[in-house]
């Protein structure tokens, strides 16, 4: 994006700083950015998470800085997002990295498969050099990324039978894309990404056999257990599933010091307000999907262990290949040992006396 | 605090109001604003919330709305920063709500003895309607609350001998207040709370048997594990150890809104980022205790059920003689029961199969 182009979609009042005003008005010019959400309104706390963002920025501004969020669609295509915030169509947007398939790069400011927990994730950003590894990385593209929401563990969603071993994984026709498709390509299974709106008639017509969503929550308002009634869990390939606001670089650099650290605070803030929020609405939709016909189920261990074993295939292929990538998830998976060392200890113990005597009260 | 005291102190700069200034500078008046930490600038981490908040907020109003921070002992004791906001000494502090020890109710807004983990912890403030009651309570002592901060599950602590079973608690000498000492209390312990100061002499000595302090990384510093070096897990006392701004309420509604809102953001990015830093920094500071000579234990499980049996006696009777008590109690504990319904299934396996396989890479 040229400059003179920034400056006009900026819409930066050149008016104010003819009057003599106080220091705080320069400083704080008028505004406007448009944010391309990659998700629909449907999915309305990752869609809420980017209003509520553009909500702060607003009020902590006396609405000098003014962000208009548009669902995914309208400026761009969900999965071209970051494409419209390279070219500088929109300053910035609200997106899941790992739908930028440039570079497998991308996908770990996302998710991992057995990677970092929704804690240790925001652990390794604000304190392990993630935010700054990432942004390294980012720079290429002309992005400066900031964390900003996330869904917690995911399950790993909606299958038409049971899987009772890793053979069970061998041609399964699932949706599911990026690392964690080949991860499962491995096992033999057939990972294919597809539109959303296709996922209910094909799993009803047997074209899919089990279907990746999100958790609770949002697969609640699909009704998927209609057609595919085995709800599974975990999401290995999505212990945590961070999603990230992507500015234009030129144009995060052109911003007043104050902007940048609005910016800052509200993305922190709403990184927060959109886990926690996932927390408060996930438990009573899990009630009201088993009571409407959905079955939990683990997988089994040799399962999950099988899968652990192609995803450390597909890390090393991937590192063999990719220098960023290698430096990434070298750094991440040695932050992630060391954190299961510690949770293992006072947060997982705490956790599993009260699972066992949750309704001792 | 009288309404002239609090423009007086607040620092609100006239003139700029005077001159035909746009609408940015009025609605944001220079203010200056003390806060009373309850922590020493040894609890680097805790203390540094504090200062994490205060420079977002200096630095998102162009350094109009800027608050000094003061550690412990400075302008109001630990245990007395909320007297200090109350009475109007300063406009707000930094503080655990549980070291208030009007009314029980303080204690739920930090931590309850088997109560909420962490993510919970903020499920319920912000979702699940804990903001809310809580500041409905906090009104009648002309408070109101943010939360800004948390340590995540902290440790047990450090024990001169072993706990083999829940008769090993009885006579115990140990440096605990709260709920907490008095669910031990019930199980025949002895529990006192010292100064900070005191309390490795009095381990040394055998004055105390044992005494809680917070996680690895601020008991590392204490060298604790020389003169009692079983260090238990988990603090059950303390699944969630939430910090809070507390702002003198006329304070509070004499701001602009705009400065609410900063306010607003600014402790809920600093709330994110105290948590993200201990999960940062526990785990190598873990290792180096380890190394360092700390024996680790946990809780055997009758132990656990022991004080988990007590501490629904201390519920049931302080809930019966107080109406305020048993309604955020009693609102509490549902929000944990469906929250562990919930974190059982994806949270809770894919944390343990990770720690199972933490070290296949």
């Amino acid at each position: 994006m040229k400059r003179r182009q920034f400056l006009r979609g900026a819409g930066i009042a050149a008016a104010a700083s003819a009057v003599a005003a106080p220091a705080v008005a320069q400083s704080m010019p008028e505004v406007k950015w448009r944010c391309a959400s990659s998700f629909p309104k449907s999915l309305d706390i990752m869609y809420g998470t980017a209003e509520t963002f553009a909500k702060a920025v607003a009020e902590n501004t006396d609405n000098k800085f003014q962000i208009d969020v548009f669902p995914a669609g309208e400026i761009a295509p969900a999965l071209q997002a970051a494409d419209a915030v390279q070219k500088g169509t929109v300053e910035m947007c609200h997106t899941a990295s790992y739908y930028v398939d440039k570079d497998p790069t991308f996908a770990l400011g996302t998710a991992a498969p057995f990677g970092l927990n929704a804690r240790m994730q925001n652990a390794w950003q604000y304190f392990g050099g993630g935010i700054e590894l990432m942004n390294d990385f980012y720079k290429g593209f002309g992005i400066y990324a900031l964390p900003c929401g996330n869904t917690g563990c995911q399950m790993a969603g909606w299958f038409r039978k049971e899987i009772k071993d890793a053979a069970d994984l061998k041609d399964l026709k699932i949706r599911i894309g990026g690392l964690a498709g080949l991860v499962l390509a491995k096992l033999g299974a057939a990972p294919q990404l597809l539109a959303s709106r296709d996922i209910q008639s094909s799993l009803e017509s047997g074209a899919l056999d089990a279907a990746e969503w999100v958790g609770p929550y949002d697969d609640e308002k699909r009704g998927f257990q209609k057609v595919a009634p085995y709800y599974y869990y975990p999401g290995w390939w999505e212990g945590s599933f961070m999603l990230h606001n992507f500015f234009n670089l030129e144009a995060w650099n052109n911003l007043p010091k104050v902007y940048q650290s609005v910016l800052r605070t509200a993305s922190g803030s709403a990184n927060e307000w959109m886990l926690a929020k996932y927390d408060a609405a996930n438990p009573p939709a899990l009630k009201r999907l088993v009571t409407n016909g959905a079955q939990l189920r683990a997988f089994p261990q040799p399962v999950m262990e099988a899968c652990l074993k192609a995803a450390l295939e597909v890390y090393a292929e991937t590192s063999a290949k990719n220098e960023a990538f290698k430096k990434v998830w070298g750094q991440m998976l040695a932050f992630r040992n060391d954190g299961y060392l510690w949770w293992q200890v006072a947060e997982a113990s705490y956790d599993s006396f009260l699972i066992r005597n949750r309704t001792r009260t």
